[in-house]
């Protein structure tokens, strides 16, 4: 492992690889606000015609509602098939990994950013945004109509991060994941246990997942955020290149236990920035065989660093 | 393991043992309904002075409730002090294992029983049915007030079974729970999965609390509810006769995984009933030294079967 904190270590890396992976919050922005030289940098990327992929476990916003994020922030160029949400990943897996026929439809307990890609790939959801299932607000009521009376035609249960959480919306799920002796398949957008919002820890997908699986007594059967296989598999199905040699991409990311582990675990070189989770001290504290291939104080550093070398 | 199906049998179990300890949903009642003949039974046992007592799991309710349920259900002389519920059997927890100062709050994820039990102890809540936290409904504001400023004086949280369940308040009990290097206890009423209402399983406490566990990457320090010792502890304290010996109480129940293994983990025997989750079929092909010591296909039976020998 080695820190980038000279030109020349920034030079390698640029020449070294072709895809560049990227997690967004803590490495591209934090919050709302763009860390310091990323525009530059990813600008300097896509002068020398290196491959952008921003990979998010983030399943509230669908790859559309990035574009919009990325151009808020003034990073203009952004293009939808260069973000990977959990979202997404959820959809093409459904698609393509549990070839569900579209006339099916998908329980969702999650945001619109995962009806939007269920949709988008031809996909009728129930729940989800659907005020309907909060139209008694916090309130529950046990003889609820939609508790006893399940849609046979759902052939999936989605589960991912949910602000408007209920106790029917989680009831129903369980009704779902017990229905037909389990044998609808559950799948979990990603299992993070908290995400940083506002300085604080909130409550993250895999912790709400955790309800319905204990509930209904099963674990997802896949899970489609980092660190898990098929984040990758849905990215290299769609760069060709990065599959038949994953050491010509470098995953950069802020966490040692998501992306870092996404990455190595791919057959990806890794970059750890310290932007975000994880702090110097960690980092050196590694033992063998669990380091990044390099670390950054920031991302911004690639474009810095060659500035300083050529003044 | 025998069956108890002839008056013999009956004699035998009510002159054997001097404390009767019964689960109420599947053994009482069922929803809104008593079982045939349990009052009768309940009266066979008061005439021959045997000590009564109805241990359950759910923490919506306090002892007062409960008392008011058993008279609702033509059940009259219940008493308060033989009622040993889980938000009950928390209470009492807190304050003599943990001996929190009564000059501490205490952060509840739950409904009234817990309040009132704890209140009752002279603790003050903070929480539970509060509407304040649920003024928004499902909504969920990042910058929510309530999230940014914890009491200082929260000494211990408590979570359990709650419907009125939104993400601020799941959200609110994770800071509790992470706050001071996670130090502040963290105390379970139970941790059942589900529980069964008009005749499907709900999300029960141990799921809900399972997503602040997650969250928070704790677990609870205690749980006060079947099969966990402390409820035993609490239910001892106050029947000294039962806790010299033990083998003088049967607990009488229809759950093997709580029930059962709460009877005979603390050293009572054991009677299943068939008017809950478990069949007959299961209990034949338990293995030795998983039976309970008695089953039957209801608790009325115990006086049914006396009154046919009486004929």
């Amino acid at each position: 492992m080695s820190k980038v904190d000279t030109s020349k270590q920034a030079q390698a890396v640029l020449q070294d690889y072709e895809y560049f992976l990227f997690d967004c919050d803590g490495v591209i922005w934090l919050g709302a606000h763009v860390l310091p030289f990323v525009r530059e940098t990813l600008s300097l990327l896509r002068n020398a015609n290196k491959k952008i992929i921003f990979v998010t476990n983030n399943s509230t916003k669908s790859r559309s509602d990035y574009v919009k994020k990325f151009q808020d922030m003034g990073i203009e160029d952004v293009r939808k098939d260069e973000i990977f949400g959990s979202s997404f990943a959820t959809a093409v897996y459904i698609q393509q990994i549990l070839k569900l026929p579209q006339s099916k439809k998908i329980w969702v307990l999650g945001e619109e950013g995962i009806e939007k890609e269920l949709q988008e790939l031809g996909y009728e959801t129930l729940g989800g945004s659907d005020t309907f299932y909060t139209k008694d607000g916090v309130n529950f009521d046990p003889n609820d109509e939609s508790l006893a009376h399940l849609d046979d035609e759902v052939g999936a249960v989605v589960a991912g991060l949910t602000f408007n959480l209920n106790y029917l919306k989680l009831s129903i799920t369980t009704q779902y994941l017990l229905k037909d002796n389990k044998s609808i398949p559950f799948i979990a957008t990603n299992i993070d246990s908290t995400f940083p919002m506002q300085g604080k820890l909130l409550v993250g997908a895999g912790s709400i997942i955790n309800t319905v699986a204990y509930a209904s007594g099963r674990e997802p059967d896949a899970v489609c955020g980092k660190p898990n296989p098929s984040m990758m598999a849905s990215i290299m199905a769609r760069n060709p290149g990065l599959k038949a040699n994953p050491r010509t991409g470098i995953m950069i990311g802020d966490r040692l236990n998501t992306d870092m582990k996404f990455g190595k675990s791919n057959g990806l070189d890794t970059l750890l920035v310290l932007t975000g989770i994880e702090t110097e001290e960690n980092v050196k504290n590694l033992r063998e065989g669990e380091s990044p291939t390099y670390y950054a104080d920031k991302l911004g550093d690639l474009f810095e660093l060659l500035q300083t070398s050529e003044q």
